[in-house]
């Protein structure tokens, strides 16, 4: 399946740090193909396309997020759920190729050579560290708002304004919709509104839930953890039939959930998983249209400098994200 | 808010027995507001009409579900959500009313007085013992498969052939989806097949899931308990946003689930209570239209019987729902 022919070679310029490379090397999400090089939110120059590439041309700032491979072939594929692709599902780094063997390596690193579907070329206004966390973190929170109605005349709550949340805030605003963020405290309330919030709800506050009783159409939750959510209080908040569809993948159990706590507004609970390649270039062009940028920090590639950030990452202390630059320094 | 200007005194005739019933005298769902007389599948005549009721005419055959009594002015209310509503919700049988203090009690029983609201006449074609049960397990089946999309073009899966899953069969066959049943072991084949399943799936069998992989478009949980399912083989037959909705409201605690239980292929999990009075009104005509018959055994109302047939149901000795007529007998 690596066939080089569709194939396009990346020299890497910047990459994210996602949650996910957190969870992956402390094996909260478990077992996994060590040794490995993580990094899924990659900005780089097309420096060599395949001969049958035709979505990506030499010389493009492009992009590649945490997935980099699917069948292609199958009904999944073929209606813009590459991502639920049943068949075969290679995240960009730490999945290893059935024919080969071969680990995928993710984008702390000089190149990368990934199938011409899941490179994305960059819309010229968006500027390289900003750009590169939307690649994941972006498509993370924009699939589900648009998967599940978000805009005009809709009422829509994001839980956890980190990474993820800070995005599905400026995203869910962008696409018109009413748009709350629920957070434990009061701190990221200015945050919020700076991002286009309208609306702010502090879980630690006695009765938060109390005035938004069978209002929303849809929230997203964002968090990381769910440990010590009062579920039942958020669900009260959703309209008849309205959704709660979760993205962040906690390491620790679920809540225990029967039919009982979903009844009472027959409220839908589901997840997402990244979005397809059509929302992707769709997400870039309003981020460059509405003038949407990443709340980043940007950090020089580097071993010291990463114990750093996954030590800050661990304690939530980053507003909202990391990009890794100054590849030319370490990599030539 | 018990008016009598807009009630409907009804001379019961007949009333299923439904799970519920056990669930509430078995003290199951927990405390009841006892002493209580059960049963919320009622079949009478309408014996008197308040002066301004209009849905109902005095002398007609009339049923009543699981449900008496909402704010009616409510936006749930208002757009058919009245089941979901959060103002007032009173049960057929076993709701304290806010105002009297007085405990709602049900159709083991000479009369019913109703809000005409939920007060359902009856099509001709409909026998009486045949439509009781259809009044609180037909609409619980009806309702989630009108509501997710039920119909030509759709695989429909019904977990659980009992009382509700039943009707779930017979319903979504009617309205056009390709219907499988879903049961432990094969015992209830024959009876799926006769029901109009156009498939057959024995979760007790190595491999049952393999076949329908991503396939599903709906699933409806009937099962009345979830104990040693691996729901994760059940969701990985959902296609792509597919939807799991149960209806059973189990007695013991729900699996733990997580986001990443979910993630696969995006499903939406939910539950469903009852059905407004627009889908009772046009399942009834449904069923009228295509023949639909309930599977039911008539049983003569009284102390004995009752015991023996709570029995029964404890034990699942019921293919599948038990009306009780003879009222004239007992009550004169």
């Amino acid at each position: 399946m690596l066939t080089s022919e569709i194939d396009v070679d990346i020299k890497i310029q910047a990459c994210g740090v996602c949650g996910s490379d957190i969870h992956t090397i402390t094996g909260g999400w478990g077992a996994q193909n060590f040794p490995l090089c993580v990094g899924h939110e990659i900005v780089g120059t097309a420096i060599r396309v395949g001969p049958k590439v035709t979505l990506v041309k030499e010389g493009q700032r492009v992009g590649v997020g945490a997935q980099s491979y699917s069948c292609g072939e199958c009904k999944q594929c073929k209606n813009d759920n590459e991502t639920y692709c049943p068949v075969i599902m290679m995240d960009t780094y730490g999945s290893k190729w059935p024919d080969t063997g071969i680990v995928s390596q993710g984008g702390y690193s000089s190149h990368v050579r990934t199938h011409e579907h899941w490179v994305f070329p960059l819309p010229d206004a968006l500027e390289t560290t900003s750009v590169a966390p939307m690649l994941c973190a972006g498509i993370t929170a924009y699939s589900p708002l648009v998967r599940n109605g978000c805009g005009p005349g809709k009422k829509v709550g994001i839980v956890g304004l980190g990474g993820i949340g800070h995005y599905a805030v400026m995203f869910a605003k962008a696409l018109g919709a009413e748009t709350w963020a629920i957070s434990r405290s009061r701190a990221k309330e200015a945050d919020a509104k700076k991002l286009g919030a309208d609306g702010y709800i502090a879980t630690a506050e006695e009765g938060w839930e109390a005035a938004h009783r069978c209002s929303f159409d849809l929230i997203v939750n964002c968090a990381n953890s769910t440990k010590g959510f009062d579920l039942n209080k958020y669900l009260s908040m959703m309209d008849v039939h309205g959704r709660w569809v979760s993205v962040g993948l906690p390491e620790e159990e679920g809540p225990s959930i029967k039919p009982q706590n979903l009844l009472a507004n027959g409220v839908l609970m589901g997840a997402s998983h990244l979005g397809s390649r059509r929302e992707m270039l769709q997400m870039l062009q309003l981020a460059a249209d509405k003038g949407i940028k990443s709340w980043v920090e940007e950090v020089q590639i580097g071993t010291e400098e990463l114990k750093d950030i996954v030590g800050r990452m661990k304690k939530g202390d980053v507003r909202y994200r990391f990009t890794l630059t100054g590849y030319e320094k370490v990599f030539g």
